[in-house]
């Protein structure tokens, strides 16, 4: 198909196909002519891909590119592509480590995985990620929040025991590694909409309970 | 205090506190002087959250305002404040509704929660969120991914029945609000960087397996 069909057939803007494929997101077309070239479904799907990472995935465009060069990795096990997906999508922020709830916050987290007897490596960015939400959850006076870590951990574990034997159940690597993608950057939206509409269904339940005043309480 | 200690002690620097303050995110100190002014605990409070928000949540500084505001309506009740909160603080994104993918998403979406006896408002950004996210999925082809929706909406009731419980057992409008504003946002990095976690310790347990080739499943 020519670009306009790709487009069409895509809802990506053909200007926004070429950006894609100057970033190196997409593979150019084959040049059938100086000023076309043809592409088949393989472009459509990669670049429907691309631009949920980008669009819903909220991922920068050179973040997007090394996520999608996995893809095209034969060589990776399902483990290290999990590794890749998520240093790739998880974001870092600088952060002050060197402060009381930092330590606190390291020492949380030690205690949580190994209660839980998770095989986890050191250094990875959903730890750090970790650590500090949980340092900050602390700077912010809410320690009492961290009685729900333990409900967060057991809900976490279910769902990615099924997501990975999910990703286990694909018939070749290329699936597997699409799976992986799509589940590591869309898996966070449909929880996080999931826990908006668990939360607004359980609260109103308690609807018509006014919330006291502060002194009253 | 002075501006000076109020930005060593929330680590935050005074242009940005100066900043907050003019988009009224952190209220005015008291005036001492026409160059100074006098800040308290609930400053340093203030200014602590609505970093958060804007650092860790990612919010635009217009959105943590908009949430911010909340703390100060003493009127609300919890599912008002859930849903304020909600609202401010979910992506909303313009989508081709006009699909195939879209009315079955709908569809999908209905059927859960009617399966889940969930009480939910039409036209929430949560439930548009989850539509939209599912709509993607299968047009990427990732219909089979929708198979592991009712182990993720298991999970997000668990969280949220817990996360409601903590709220209610506030002692005040001001604490409640407060926690709501803090879950909403950082509930979903813990969960996001659990979830990865879970995942990592999953897969690994499967990391000596080579993923096959294309051609041998």
């Amino acid at each position: 198909m020519r670009i306009a069909e790709l487009s069409r057939r895509s809802g990506v803007p053909v200007p926004t196909i070429k950006y894609y494929m100057r970033e190196g997101l997409v593979p150019q077309g084959e040049r059938t002519s100086p000023n076309q070239a043809n592409y088949d479904e393989s472009h459509l799907r990669r670049l429907r891909l691309a631009r949920a990472l980008v669009d819903v995935g909220g991922l920068p465009v050179a973040v997007a590119h090394d996520v999608l060069q996995m893809l095209d990795d034969r060589r990776s096990n399902l483990h290290d592509l999990l590794g890749k997906a998520q240093y790739a999508a998880t974001p870092r922020r600088e952060t002050d480590t060197d402060t009381e709830e930092w330590r606190q916050a390291e020492e949380d987290v030690r205690t949580l995985i190994a209660e839980r007897g998770w095989v986890i490596r050191p250094g990875g960015p959903a730890l750090l990620s970790l650590t500090e939400t949980i340092a900050l959850l602390r700077r912010l006076g809410q320690d009492s929040y961290l009685k729900l870590l333990g409900g967060y951990a057991d809900a976490a574990e279910r769902v990615a025991n099924e997501e990975v034997a999910h990703v286990v159940a694909q018939p070749d690597i290329e699936s597997m590694a699409e799976v992986v993608v799509v589940g590591t950057v869309l898996g966070d939206a449909l929880l996080a909409a999931l826990r908006r509409l668990a939360q607004e269904s359980a609260s109103s339940r308690l609807a018509q309970e006014p919330v006291p005043d502060g002194s009253s309480r």
